[in-house]
């Protein structure tokens, strides 16, 4: 049975998903005994512990030009010790060119059951990608877990299958046979899907599989050879998702080198070689909005970006307020805030936000945030691990800094301790209230645990806020809270027309920060905070050209 | 009966041939009288010389700023004398932001209805557009009628249903609900497809509705309304495109001004400052490679290049030669190689060309041409009709001047004289043989009837510089005649590595020029020839943005 065969029934499963937007995942992220085996778990935490210290040997792209690897636990506050294999970037080019014209000629159905078992084979490392990324990124466990293993995998799963339905959209061949009158005239006509080249995808520190996946495996469905650049603080996860290409493209008779690992070092970055080399046609980036805008600009290539936004957090009414609280509480927490899709703007308008039993005033309404901050970051059996640690220095400062902004300091940030993680970097929230007309302290992404009260005049001014930060800074995610339906709809169109999507008063265990494969688009690529979206159409279709060829019909 | 319901047959089967792309026309090519009428020819050379020497008032956009018409006939030599209402471009923007918030608002079945409906119209007048398309374009009678008018209305009917079916593609809502082990989430998902803002069409003054009717079709469908600028030269024939679909606007209860024309004068033209605008998002432009490579760097705008090419036509072996000289002579002849798609660098091997009758030499092929393209022009009942004549005066100088390119004149451009119109600017093909060493006399676009001989050492090298060529000057099209299957695949594949669509091995009635909607997409977008493609799935998802809303459900 080929790869095809064997993964047909979920990659039908996965193409069904995607249109109907309903909940579908294929890889489970209950990180259980039950799904994954009694000792997934200690077996996963022992191989990432045996990984420290050595070098990363799995992979199978050639003798290495040197070794590189200054990553650094966040938990830890100590070197990983793993070295990379790491190759100049002309070496680099030259292995992915001769991959390119092997793996172009590889049919779809043979590239998508490679691929769908390379995920398969990637399913049976969760638990050492979920160790990896928490001493990389300072995720805490479950988010490591889920973010960098299931749901990682199912937004791989899902641009394989938006590739595989865009590379059949159209026919291979057709007899086209116009009638001319006395005679037709028939053309045999074919269609090829003609990868555009080498593609490159540039990783981040936060999200080193999630953010990632999608571009590799977009652009290795539609034949693009893929150079896996890591951000250098966060390698192992994504290596491990690279060794596992590479081994199930080597047991299929093709060069590993379609898919590549290219890392480098803070002295010596290699993205701007790669990006701007002539044979590179495809770049995915996550990152910071200089270095993506710098990228978009590039003549002649593809490029994806997922760059920075400021999120908003819109409070015109509630049914329960302290559910809103605990609810915004958690979203700022989460992970310190190094999401993406973390609120940091929160629009408040200065008469108080209406509720059933009346009025709670734009005070009230802090304290609560502060108090649901601060009940769950002090509970020990929730707080650490909600939080996990932060990736790095750069937004400890962020954060130090973020109650000198100007403006009443509702709640600093303080170190609480990890029980597991002496030495773990731990940054509560900080929330600092704003005058809606100091524009400039909430314009910019303050990435990290920062929460800004911004006081509008009404929820009309908070709408106004939202969206012109969203044009002109980019967002990637917005909530809102309104029981009242003409002001919904006013939100839902405003800031459609600023392309954000929004979270309407969530409330309970589900929360703005998340985004679910097959159904969630992540980022909608309408605004500065990216130009791509994981994933639509335009994220696989800009990865190849329709070439159409054609001559008379053998009789 | 909605118009939707009215058109969804039609909508259907178009949908339909999109993906089975085999022949479908909705709109029948041939000028009978049978299909359109008795009188539909003479009824609409009357309409069109009842316009000129007058002001063209069908426009419902409202009163004119100004009055401006600069068009000249090629057949006559003398100006039309009509004049178009012209408007600022503050003007023209702020009619389409008022528009705007309209048309986003139409569903997109009422969008569908009202354009195929605006179609229906506009082919009650081909005819008319015919003698205006001739009158602007030099086209000969027939290739007027037919790209003018029902290839034209085929075009931006495959962009009305490849829109329909992108925004169609994933669901308006869904229930979205996660088993959470003891516990469902389930949240009442909704996604809008929010289009970009105000599109502009930029025409040229050879194809003044084909090239410029996918897109109007393909941003108005999206909900995005239009600035339709024509060249300065060819107004008349989208100018009834515009009048037709602003009626039919009018009669639905909307804002005409929902699709505009915005003439301007060759002293001031307005492209650049409708183009630069903040609010104008999407960009179509047909023409020169220095304004559409400037158009395509525009920061924050979705744009769509149809520019410059160098067509090659690559002779390996063939089976009849004079059918194939005759077949090649006619493609550079059809409208005096004013076409996008005509061939212009013939590569021929310096040892001939295989035939089952032993080799043809590389002189005898060229000989072969002079003699086919003279019999053509010198045939008084074709020639005249198939040259048409040349729309204007750089052309022609451009034909004057080829035979000095440097190498052996196998055939002079000489003007032959049109029955119908004594005063018709005809130039003859010029055919001149060029050294393939020589590569700068072909690396670039020579628009008009000017064809290149180039002598190459082998197949091999004529596939290698045609590749060349399309990669950095970019191409169209491409001839190919080989009776090798390996060969022919070599071809095949390397032109399709330069996103170039190659016609093999044609005789007969049907030439590379040629290309068929529903069928063919024209220009690949991955060359310099252009970055977009008639009508593949990219063209129009990357004008409107899919955002997603959510909330929990309501029990």
């Amino acid at each position: 049975m080929s790869l095809f065969e064997k993964h047909k029934d979920i990659l039908n499963k996965s193409i069904e998903a995607l249109h109907k937007r309903a909940f579908f995942a294929a890889y489970p992220e209950h990180p259980s005994p039950k799904i994954y085996g009694e000792t997934a778990d200690e077996d996963g935490r022992k191989k990432f512990q045996g990984a420290m210290g050595r070098k990363f040997e799995e992979l199978l792209q050639g003798d290495a030009e040197s070794w590189i690897g200054v990553e650094e636990s966040p938990y830890l506050q100590d070197a990983l010790n793993i070295q990379y294999p790491a190759y100049s970037t002309e070496t680099l080019i030259e292995n992915a060119k001769k991959a390119f014209h092997q793996w172009r000629k590889v049919d779809v159905e043979d590239r998508t059951g490679i691929l769908i078992e390379s995920l398969d084979r990637i399913k049976e490392r969760f638990f050492e990608i979920a160790y990896a990324t928490m001493h990389t990124t300072g995720q805490g466990y479950m988010m490591a877990f889920q973010a960098s293993g299931p749901h990682a995998a199912d937004r791989a799963l899902e641009a394989i299958a938006v590739g595989y339905e865009e590379l059949k959209r159209f026919p291979s061949g057709v007899i086209w046979d116009k009638p001319m009158g006395k005679y037709n005239i028939k053309l045999d006509k074919e269609w090829r899907a003609v990868p555009k080249g080498i593609g490159l995808v540039i990783g981040c520190s936060t999200f080193p599989t999630w953010n990632s996946v999608p571009g590799i495996y977009a652009s290795l469905i539609t034949g693009n050879p893929v150079l896996v650049k890591p951000h250098p603080g966060a390698v192992l996860p994504i290596a491990i998702f690279v060794a596992e290409i590479q081994k199930v493209l080597q047991e299929n008779g093709l060069d590993p080198n379609i898919c590549q690992l290219a890392v480098d070092s803070y002295d010596k970055m290699i993205s701007k070689d790669l990006a701007e080399h002539k044979d590179v046609k495809v770049i995915d980036f996550t990152g910071n909005s200089a270095f993506g805008s710098y990228l978009e600009k590039l003549d002649g290539k593809a490029v994806f970006t997922e760059k920075t936004g400021v999120n908003s957090a819109i409070i015109d009414s509630v049914d329960d307020v302290d559910k809103v609280a605990a609810n915004l509480a958690f979203s700022l927490t989460l992970y310190s805030g190094q999401m993406c899709t973390a609120p940091q703007n929160f629009y408040i308008p200065k008469d108080g936000i209406n509720t059933p039993n009346g009025k709670v005033s734009f005070d009230e309404f802090a304290q609560k945030l502060v108090d649901n901050i601060n009940g769950l970051v002090d509970n020990p059996k929730a707080g650490p691990f909600v939080l996990g640690t932060i990736q790095n220095k750069n937004t400890c400062s962020r954060v130090d800094e973020a109650k000198n902004i100007g403006g009443k300091v509702w709640l600093e940030s303080r170190s609480i301790e990890n029980p597991m993680f002496k030495n773990a970097r731990i940054s509560t929230p900080v929330l600092v209230e704003v005058d809606a007309a100091d524009k400039e302290k909430f314009s910019k992404e303050l990435f990290g645990p920062i929460g800004l009260l911004i006081k509008t005049n009404d929820t009309d001014h908070s709408i106004a806020l939202a969206k012109e930060m969203a044009l002109k800074h980019g967002a990637i995610s917005c909530g809102a809270y309104t029981n009242d339906p003409q002001i919904k709809e006013k939100i839902a169109d405003e800031m459609a027309l600023a392309a954000t999507p929004v979270s309407f008063n969530l409330v309970g265990g589900i929360y703005m920060n998340q985004n679910a494969g097959f159904s969630d688009f992540h980022v909608t690529g309408g605004n500065p905070a990216g130009n791509a979206s994981f994933t639509n159409p335009e994220y696989v279709v800009k990865r190849f050209t329709w070439v159409g060829h054609r001559e008379p019909a053998k009789a």
